[in-house]
């Protein structure tokens, strides 16, 4: 087999079901304070991942540095951020930001998505039509792309690894990681996610975390896309999503969740960033370990309804009963 | 933490992306003789865990053994072993069923579920109706549960752990895994779902495999529900399920997924049973791993579209371009 970049992962999150341990995530996970140190880990913090969207600020990051987005309004910029459910409020606000570049959905390249919003799928169903681009759950970082696009002059195939607009990215992703990335996968909109290790997510999210310390350009731009994230949760996600309600139940705390297991929280007042993996891409597991980091440092409230939802979390079967749990493993 | 059932999980399957393994699974496998002997398995063979849905042909057994079963068609029989889709071909036998009992739709305890059917999903979108228990993918299930309960006269609630119907399924269990089992968990349709050791799952597997070369009356029963899946692929699943796709690529092989991460498959003609648990519960795991069993055994081509939906199944971006890969680990 190709050398397991797992091997390092640790128990995190147990499925219980009677009284058994039906089932059981392995993953990693870094606590990272503003000087970029490690201030507490879990499995193997050098693991290198594809971030996927959990790091959707750092892709955001050069559209501000640039001078691109400067007229950008805050929904705007929470949405560049966003793995949003393609609800009214989402592909509403991302058309008309096309529209105000002079492009339309077409010049999309993050493809069609089924909306993950109910009324939103309601609607596609009794109208017999079939999602487009905008509803991809990418369609606000891709309106981002498409900004600093124009800006920078170049052609229309954006998410190609060598674009000007991607070659930004991974300056940005280098400069927060502090790190040389070592590659980069396509991900599910088409853009490439580019590498690094654990650590150096955390490492990012605590750049993020302390931005409001420093006075450089970056650390502005960065500022402003924490508070935008921060003030509109519902766009950074949707009703009854983990980003959203984890967002609305702490003070200032941002957080955003990645395919496959990724999850990453900025912590402002603490200065402090973390970064999740689950080894085996659960987003159930990535969403109960998150949760419990967030309550361990003191932001979330264990007995919050958005908390218990992810960790604590009372598996019920479908009429009900009481069947299991899903909890974090003892010590965490 | 508890102690974890899984230490002994083993990595075998592997998600990558670019250059990169994403995400690793690590799992249990089993393969079973006639004869109940191990011919070969992967991590822990004696690990406990919850078969869940995988095992509904054994819970259909006693439906059979004791006669309650005698005027049941080989339909009715696939539909009692399925998880289905909640497509009205599955939906309208189970009400049939239920009606030709003197029931109705009120009378099952497995709870309601939206269907998976894209059909039956736009029916109730378009019609403004919320599923019944009738789309609960273990209908079928409960519904041998109530005709089992009439012929043994038992009270209306027959998912509880102590009813007459319950401490017959638990025989057939012990009877086929040739184990104690050690307890239950309550599943997602209610009804309990007893544990044992994945070898034990595995030797139940091939305890129907060899059911053939049998003639006692539970052999016999077992012979017809194997035969009832095989000849009704489509009531045991549905379109573009795995369970359905794989039992029509293959010859006389049946197979019959669970939830969190479990697939178990009897193959009559090499007189073999296969258990499957991924540690982590994850579906495209075990459906991977099954299907590359299934291609080292010689029964499945590992070119059928069947099988490459399932292992070294090519991940595309929503614009269908090539991302990634889902396979076995080197070696299996």
């Amino acid at each position: 087999m190709t050398s397991d970049p797992h091997a390092g992962a640790v128990p995190l999150v147990e499925i219980r079901r009677g009284p058994f341990v039906e089932s059981l995530h392995r993953g990693h996970a870094v606590i990272c304070n503003a000087e970029g140190q490690i201030v507490e880990s879990w499995g193997d913090p050098d693991v290198v991942i594809l971030p996927r969207s959990a790091i959707k600020m750092i892709q955001a990051l050069p559209l501000m540095t640039s001078g691109a987005g400067k007229d950008l309004d805050n929904r705007q910029l929470a949405l560049s951020c966003a793995s949003h459910e393609g609800a009214a409020r989402h592909t509403d606000l991302a058309a008309a930001w096309l529209e105000s570049l002079g492009l339309g959905e077409a010049d999309l390249r993050c493809g069609p998505q089924w909306p993950s919003d109910r009324a939103a799928q309601t609607a596609l169903t009794k109208g017999d039509t079939s999602p487009c681009q905008l509803h991809n759950n990418c369609s606000g970082k891709h309106c981002g792309f498409l900004t600093l696009n124009k800006h920078l002059g170049g052609g229309p195939e954006y998410i190609l690894p060598d674009h000007p607009v991607q070659r930004a990215v991974l300056s940005a992703y280098e400069e927060t990681t502090g790190e040389t990335s070592p590659g980069y996968g396509i991900d599910g909109c088409s853009a490439p996610n580019f590498a690094s290790s654990l650590k150096g997510v955390a490492r990012a999210m605590a750049w993020f975390a302390s931005a409001g310390q420093r006075n450089d350009s970056a650390s502005t731009a960065a500022v402003r896309l924490v508070e935008s994230m921060r003030q509109h949760p519902d766009l950074v996600a949707g009703e009854g999503r983990a980003c959203t309600e984890l967002m609305r139940a702490m003070d200032g705390v941002v957080v955003k969740t990645g395919a496959d297991g990724v999850f990453t929280a900025i912590l402002p007042a603490q200065g402090l960033g973390i970064a999740v993996k689950i080894a085996d891409g659960a987003t159930r597991a990535s969403e109960a370990l998150m949760a419990r980091l967030l309550i361990r440092l003191g932001v979330l409230d264990a007995r919050h309804p958005a908390a218990l939802r992810r960790v604590d979390h009372v598996i019920k079967s479908r009429r009900g009963l009481e069947a299991g749990l899903i909890t974090t493993v003892e010590g965490l």
